[in-house]
């Protein structure tokens, strides 16, 4: 079996290089290969920039995944707090940490994951680092750009506000639940909201946004804290699939708790001040949108079964 | 001894954020505590980013140096990489992987020992991500800014070129020698060249540059092949301190093959069409700066003992 180590770190970096290509996007001058990459914003443009870790045995686990999926969730993870800024993705780079004995294998197919999730969301790959490390541990930072003044942040709730959500919730948790106790590895992958983020970002009466990636009920009180605002939940609205309910019972667990606490959904959770409707606002950012609640003067999350979020410590 | 886990991953985060503050900078306009950093570009400028990462066992070892020094040298690692595009700092995120065990007073330290570096450079810290590790990791990630079109790169050299490096050779290598056969602790902290790197971005017949990361052989080979010529040096004008000779002979070693093998140096190593002397140089950058040698037709790096790099695996 080859292994890293076979390669060598230059050795690595030609093979990275050559797999993500040069990027053909006006917003890079420079890609792979220098002491820094090169960035060209365009007029009118506020930069945004994201970073996240994803490490094995914390974020990751070969024995229910597959190399191609750890890359893939590695970047949809970033590109998740692009969408949740309203922003369109420019780059990324990869911190990566690895042991020398990691099976070449492994190292391609975690790449391919990388490199497919990029070229989907025309977010190339511009530099990175490569290390040994005891554990694979790869830490991506992912540039953005959003309309001068107008990124989508927390904070900016007010009182009568209400509160909506993309898609379905806990499809990731139960996934996880599923492969862990009946073997068998991950099959769901969320998708990045970049498209719905850009179109609530035009809107008028936009407020804070989020995305989910500890949980509900933590995202929420995030939400709600950066505002100094209040939020009433109600949780008969929240949205789940039929299959995730099923799902739930068969393996033993509350849809509802489940749901609420389960993290890497990746929707996008956010407030407006406007009349439109639930079905006006799915139509204008092209995805399932719920209206789950309201913000208040008092502060913190009521309606929920628990505020429990998804703790990495 | 209270540690990381005392204190979890949202009171790390609030400590973090007290301590780095809220970034005063015209380059920042949302720092840490939401889905991405707001950076606001200037108009003519390109942005420049460059992943390092910092790594328990590989790049640092607790037992010869003090928390501080490893946040030091973290952040330097990166802003010499600005340095060689002649970049100013705008900003950088770190992506920390930590045990839970972690004692709190060298969590402290080593943040400490960053926001320092940090202020330094006026280079604030806008964003991060925290996660569980079996060893400490800093995964950092600079944004810089250049004018339009005036990054350094490493490409560009031309046969005829003359060859300048700043600063002295060794320091750090020997420093680091000297704490791990004497004990002890490290003692050099090395200076990121920014300020030579933007003076030399702005001279006319400036060519190709790179900071002096993986040692004096290995970097002049990449500078060389990224530009496609060779280089010949003369080993006697190399610049080392008498002190470093001197250093090298009580250890043991041989200073001119420390002095090209040695790493962590971040000094520039660069190229010049110009009859410019070195002494009219160095005032300019503001930094000693010696002539080296030559960029030639053949390529390869000749007249070094060794081309020898430092190796991360």
């Amino acid at each position: 079996m080859r292994t890293l180590a076979d390669l060598g770190e230059f050795g690595l970096i030609e093979r990275i290089r050559e797999r993500a290509g040069s990027p053909s996007s006006r917003d890079v001058v420079l890609g792979i290969g220098d002491d820094a990459a090169i960035l060209r914003p365009r007029a009118g443009e506020d930069s945004v920039v994201s970073t996240d870790a994803c490490v094995e045995g914390v974020h990751f686990d070969w024995s229910i995944q597959s190399g191609r999926s750890i890359g893939r969730r590695a970047l949809i993870a970033n590109l998740s707090d692009l969408a949740a800024m309203g922003a369109r993705p420019v780059g990324f780079t990869c911190a990566l940490a690895a042991p020398p004995s990691l099976a070449l294998r492994r190292f391609d197919a975690v790449l391919k994951g990388l490199l497919e999730e990029a070229q989907a969301w025309s977010c190339p790959l511009v530099g990175g680092n490569l290390t040994r490390a005891s554990r694979l541990h790869m830490a991506i930072t992912v540039f953005g750009a959003v309309p001068r003044g107008r990124a989508l942040r927390r904070a900016g709730l007010a009182p009568g506000d209400r509160i909506f959500l993309t898609g379905h919730l806990g499809s990731s948790a139960l996934d996880r639940l599923r492969a862990i106790k009946g073997g068998g590895s991950l099959r769901h992958i969320p998708v990045p909201r970049l498209e719905a983020g850009r179109a609530l970002g035009r809107m008028k009466g936009r407020r804070a946004c989020i995305d989910l990636s500890d949980g509900l009920g933590g995202d929420l009180g995030h939400l709600a804290r950066a505002s100094g605002v209040g939020v009433e939940v109600d949780p008969a609205t929240l949205p789940r699939t039929r299959s995730f309910t099923e799902g739930c019972r068969r393996l033993g667990f509350d849809p509802l708790e489940l749901a609420v606490s389960g993290g890497e959904d990746y929707e996008l959770l956010f407030g407006l001040d406007s009349r439109l409707s639930a079905a006006a606002l799915s139509r204008r950012l092209n995805a399932l949108v719920t209206e789950i609640g309201v913000a208040t003067r008092n502060p913190g999350v009521r309606g929920l079964p628990t505020e429990s979020a998804w703790r990495h410590w």
